[in-house]
């Protein structure tokens, strides 16, 4: 694994667990939610995480687009389709997105090795 | 048709002609890619439409989600389809979307008819 | 009461009413976590409802702030103590917000009748 | 006038006389502030308007939009002019700002009588 | 103290100081009123410092929520409460406001040593 | 040049290429209208580089802001001028602004030598 991937999921790991440790339970729920959500439903993994993605790429939040290329990684999308979801969300989220979208793409070359 | 829909519709295609009548390139060129990103590629038609529902529901764009509702109704998309990719992205936005989910499930139900 | 503030309640209400109808277990947890997250803990209520009204203010949702602005009269937060924590928002959200803060200025005062 | 015009100046102008009453002195001086920044400087009233008009397309603000767009027309920026800032604001911020440009450009119209 | 925490304070005291050094009186003026607005007034100074947090934080600025962790720090809230309103914003702003809460609840441990 | 600078240049540079590489239509003409968008107009480049850097700054992107601070040096805008700028941007984003600009000053001194 590239060490940029291992250090991105230790750090996001080791975080997780500390906030779930503060013992607050709206945070737990909310971090429940966030399993439950992506699981097969009337919508299929494929289409949740590529909404998870674009979502995460119209709100600019790097972390949170590293972590949903990963999955789509996982379940098998292609690099074509990830980078075609990205470019909706790019044009919906205008040219703002494009250092968001830098560093997006740097991480699925990571990923892919 | 209801009337709040053909008052929507109506408006919005009123207003894109002046603003393509300003003759302004880029402005014609952004409606241009617009039309071309949702088209069919390596993603389905269903999955871009969701993709731009969920933006425009995080984005918290009544109009953008109002439109993305309309096209997902068109291509055969069912309401607990609908509903479940505007859940992740009231999950992802948080509650501050609520409102804009309410006028949402509203759209949704008057073209339901 | 004013009736806007009463039409503001009946179509809140209503469209709550509709959403849940939709059955989706994540928006209904959504829903459940609003409730409990404003309930008096470390935190007591009056400072609960004015991070809801000042982080939705800052957020610029109209029909959030009504909302909060609504709770934070009713649980007997003063007109200066409201307008203190609104003008702290307007500083960190920046003059974008003042459209806002109108409409917000106007529904307090509606509600004080 | 257009009826629309003269609506949306006496609704901001009543409402900014209101949120002075409160006598809450941020908030004066927010106010004081926006005045200051608009006024020839090292930058021209032109560019700084055009400024005030672009930020507040990409943040999707229509009253701010509208504001700034009469105050365009009354220091004689051309309706190209306008435009054409409208259009960067457009592409920065993305498909997303499509509707508050659909309603900048009825406003534009109106002003224009 | 923490060197993270050091790194941060020095970081933001330098820019501070040329930022005010470029002598433009509108900036002067928006720092001024940031200290006003945080002092003591019809709410108290805890209240003030919970909204300038959470605020920031559904507003996903990790410099700013920084900022404000150690200013509640500063004058004795506790970890609980802390979190108790983070876990506020975290509701209101959604899943897209969890990679921050890492890096603040980071920052709090950090401060705590 | 400054280091920093430079390592900005070229991660820039070199991601734009790998986007591009990825062969998306979508993305190549988004790129391309960026270009076209902020060549001289009916509104002039100075114009057109300061309403780039105030609209990425009031939307905080701090790699944006990078780019158009680096595009108005380079035209010929003094610094005056683009803190002038700046500080309109300030007042309309609000002090959640106030990091960016720390980060915008810190790159125009840097690119000042």
């Amino acid at each position: 694994m590239h060490p940029k991937v291992e250090e991105f999921n230790a750090y996001r790991s080791e975080m997780n667990t500390r906030i779930l440790a503060t013992d607050n339970l709206i945070l737990k729920r909310i971090f429940n939610l966030d399993t439950n959500a992506f699981a097969e439903g009337a919508l299929d993994v494929k289409t949740k995480e590529l909404i998870g993605l674009t979502c995460s790429l119209v709100l600019r939040c790097d972390d949170c687009v590293k972590y949903h290329i990963g999955k789509c990684k996982e379940i098998g999308l292609s690099k074509t389709e990830i980078v075609e979801g990205m470019a909706i969300a790019n044009l919906i989220g205008g040219t703002i997105v494009i250092p968001h979208l830098r560093r997006a793409i740097e991480f699925l070359e990571q990923l892919e090795g």
